[in-house]
């Protein structure tokens, strides 16, 4: 079986709240998605650092990229994310892999790192799979 | 000790993240904040409901509110959410609540319900707080 | 419905990791159970502290008995826990109840707190609920 | 510098719960462990695998030695775990790495596998590391 690309794209294009936060899609494969973005003014806390919403949210979007291109619509059901370094300019990258893929859940992995392979963040979240309507 | 209110929404007030997510500040005690949002189309992912992401945002951004109200710079060092219950309209409401404090670390809980109450999803932080530069 | 207590207490009964801890289950009702232990000798640590495993093994398995109490075989996909304070004597009393009860996936929290009612370390888990056999 | 063996492997000796669930460091560097284990009847939980705490220790062991290998005394601040596989039997190896190392905080990951190298649980931790009492 293979990704269904465009399936992917046309999803994830459609997440408004990733768009508004100047994120995008790379790659989608079976299982993995890579997602990046540009850190501006819209991305910052109080304290002049990137907030940690914008941190997760990117790696929810890969994550949503890689978990939904296994041929059923995947949510997810919980996410825990560790900060690793403040950052507050410059390009991110997310990569997301799988840790396992069941029938009816699977986990996935994400790191975020900035240009000079720092990493910034790590996140790991377990989705539910929907089985399709009949 | 008193939580220095000013202070706190000030330094809230500069999210540019959540203030751009419509998210506001209600209220800000010693290790306890609200803080609410309406639901909009910019929220939404893909599958038409609220993007994951909203709500840890949500979530992070309360949790700063309460855990910089004790005196010095807290930054969160990892945090984990779990999704309750899909949502896609109305309002939310996230109330943040301390876990422990410690000198140099402390733990934050943050609930987020909608209009009727029901629990749409629970969030629960450590963060590091930074000695004050001499 | 009422919880099967006989069957769970049964179940849970047969947990030979936690018998071997000092462990037992103390009630069990839909969604929730309460659990305790003596601290002894065997759940140090090399610091002279209850060792951390020990925390999650007596909330792991009073969570066990809660989600096991809904008609179907639950195991847990995954957990976190907070340690919220280093303890090495007394006893420990762990009460875990339900954060949402959906037809194949659940969540719940557990707090262990000792006699003088303090917080030792709060955990959260999420499970999946087996189909029965045919 | 170099991780100093001797006292990682004395300090992880003491710990009378690792000992008593039969398991056993094996290398310990500045940052990273291996530990491992045999399953056997004490291990399983009421369904007949491995209690979710038996994994949670062996990882908790494990990266207590890694976080202890850097000069200060380190305890855990919370850790999430993620079930990948149920086993009942076999060898586990617990491997632990550094995700990063501030001056007082640290984190951790742990993957555990079993003989065929099969991933059994996934496991992350943050450290606080105390000051040297004066």
């Amino acid at each position: 079986m293979e990704a269904d690309n465009a399936k992917i794209f046309e999803l994830l294009g459609k997440d408004q709240f990733a768009k508004n936060s100047n994120m995008r899609l790379i790659e989608a494969g079976l299982g993995s998605a890579i997602a990046e973005m540009e850190i501006d003014q819209r991305h910052l806390n109080g304290l002049g650092s990137v907030q940690g919403g914008v941190l997760f949210t990117l790696a929810d979007f890969v994550c949503a990229a890689a978990s939904n291109s296994q041929g059923k619509v995947a949510v997810s059901l919980d996410a825990s994310i560790s900060f690793v370094k403040a950052i507050s300019k410059g390009k991110l990258t997310a990569v997301a892999s799988e840790i396992y893929l069941r029938r009816t859940v699977a986990a996935y992995k994400v790191e975020i790192r900035n240009e000079e392979n720092d990493l910034i963040a790590v996140f790991q979240s377990t989705s539910y799979r929907k089985e399709p309507k009949q």
